[in-house]
């Protein structure tokens, strides 16, 4: 990074700086892989690139279909320039097909496509665990407003329709994914982190079978082996759709 | 227990038997103690006679006030007769301080007086240690329909105003308690299972100081000692509040 720029906050997967403007950031995708809160980590070479690329073309496609996000374009190929967001501490995981902690939690079985999306949404407090939330404990929280939880809700609903439709032509199953927001200088709502296979579960469908391909974060929790190889595959994906339609 | 009549069910800390009347049962209560999703077990002598008394006289305030309960009488000091009812797999929890899972679950610090009461809906399933549900969750596992269950958290506030300020008039600070319901055999729902120190927490106000002093199943969880007098602490000041009002 050019030393002008201060370290504002270290995530898991990505460093923010702050920008000349103050009303800006620049975005570092890391290479580092975590999960379980960060009780298995590892470093993919390349990882950082290919989410940075991957989430800037998501971006642009949902501000295309009038979501608010905060990107504004890429710096570098790792690097993102975005606008300054304080996120709001939730973390919006919508379900399309059951998987991961739900399967855990509930009696529905891994695989089951849900008759309608689910919107789980859980506290972003790493020394808690992100423990799931009620609309209740949003409230009694006092995390956000509840005309400003129904928007969040709403705009997550909007996004699953454009990315699920998004992803099926480019022969991917969105089973769920896990967005966060945040409040600008203007104090509106913009979608914000990173939408890429970290946080989206993507299966693949140039299957025969049922058998289940992840080309996700999966592949390290689950040590399936080959993340960058399906995160480029992933990316590649999108590039040939992108030209395609051009 | 008669053995003209057969045992349908045994919990944690009560037996279920037949009745003569198929609409009807025998419930005894065991001396059982059992936390942590039954971890933690022990035998005291005497409990299951005081939850049956005092669940009894709670059973027949609540009736008093209009609640529909499964309570018909007792049987002898340590068996009732209740409505046959098939029970729905929810444990429906009402917090009036903040104490137990919720602390730490989130950011609320224990002993915190609640602005309002906060209902918090388990999943009534020992093998999934009783997760906590969302609304959206309890609709996707089809467990009951949305009539029925604001129909429950709306008989869980109404019972909240009365034991409240019943515990309150025999200097007990209700906590949080939990709550059961199911269907009688007309498809109504009555509150089921037991009012009892076993689910709720109650807190001596005879305290000159801040010092909480628990006469509930606190005392086995946190080892305290004194689980049978502090019962039947509880025991005797119900029975006190009766003589003077009769």
């Amino acid at each position: 990074m050019n030393n002008k720029f201060e370290m504002i906050y270290e995530g898991k997967a990505k460093k923010v700086f702050t920008h000349e403007d103050s009303n800006k950031v620049v975005i570092e995708f890391k290479d580092e892989a975590t999960a379980f809160n960060a009780l298995k980590k590892e470093k993919f070479k390349g990882k950082g690139k290919l989410n940075c690329l991957i989430s800037s073309k998501i971006f642009e496609l949902l501000a295309k279909n009038n979501i608010p996000t905060h990107y504004l374009g890429m710096k570098n190929d790792y690097t993102m320039i975005a606008e300054r967001i304080k996120i709001i501490p939730l973390e919006v995981v919508l379900r399309n097909t059951a998987y991961g902690s739900l399967c855990k939690q509930t009696t529905i079985k891994r695989g089951t496509v849900l008759k309608e999306p689910l919107i789980d949404i859980y506290f972003k407090n790493d020394d808690l665990n992100d423990p799931l939330l009620t609309k209740d404990r949003i409230k009694l929280l006092n995390i956000i407003d509840e005309k400003d939880l129904d928007l969040i809700i709403d705009l997550t609903f909007k996004i699953n329709k454009i990315l699920k439709n998004f992803f099926y032509k480019i022969n991917l199953n969105l089973v769920d994914f896990k967005l966060e927001f945040g409040y600008n200088s203007n104090n509106e709502i913009l979608l914000g982190d990173e939408i890429s296979p970290d946080n989206c579960r993507l299966w693949d469908l140039n299957q025969k079978n049922d058998t289940i391909v992840s080309l996700d974060k999966d592949i390290f929790r689950n040590d399936l082996g080959g993340l960058i190889e399906a995160y480029g595959e992933i990316n590649r994906r999108i590039d040939s759709y992108i030209n395609s339609i051009q």
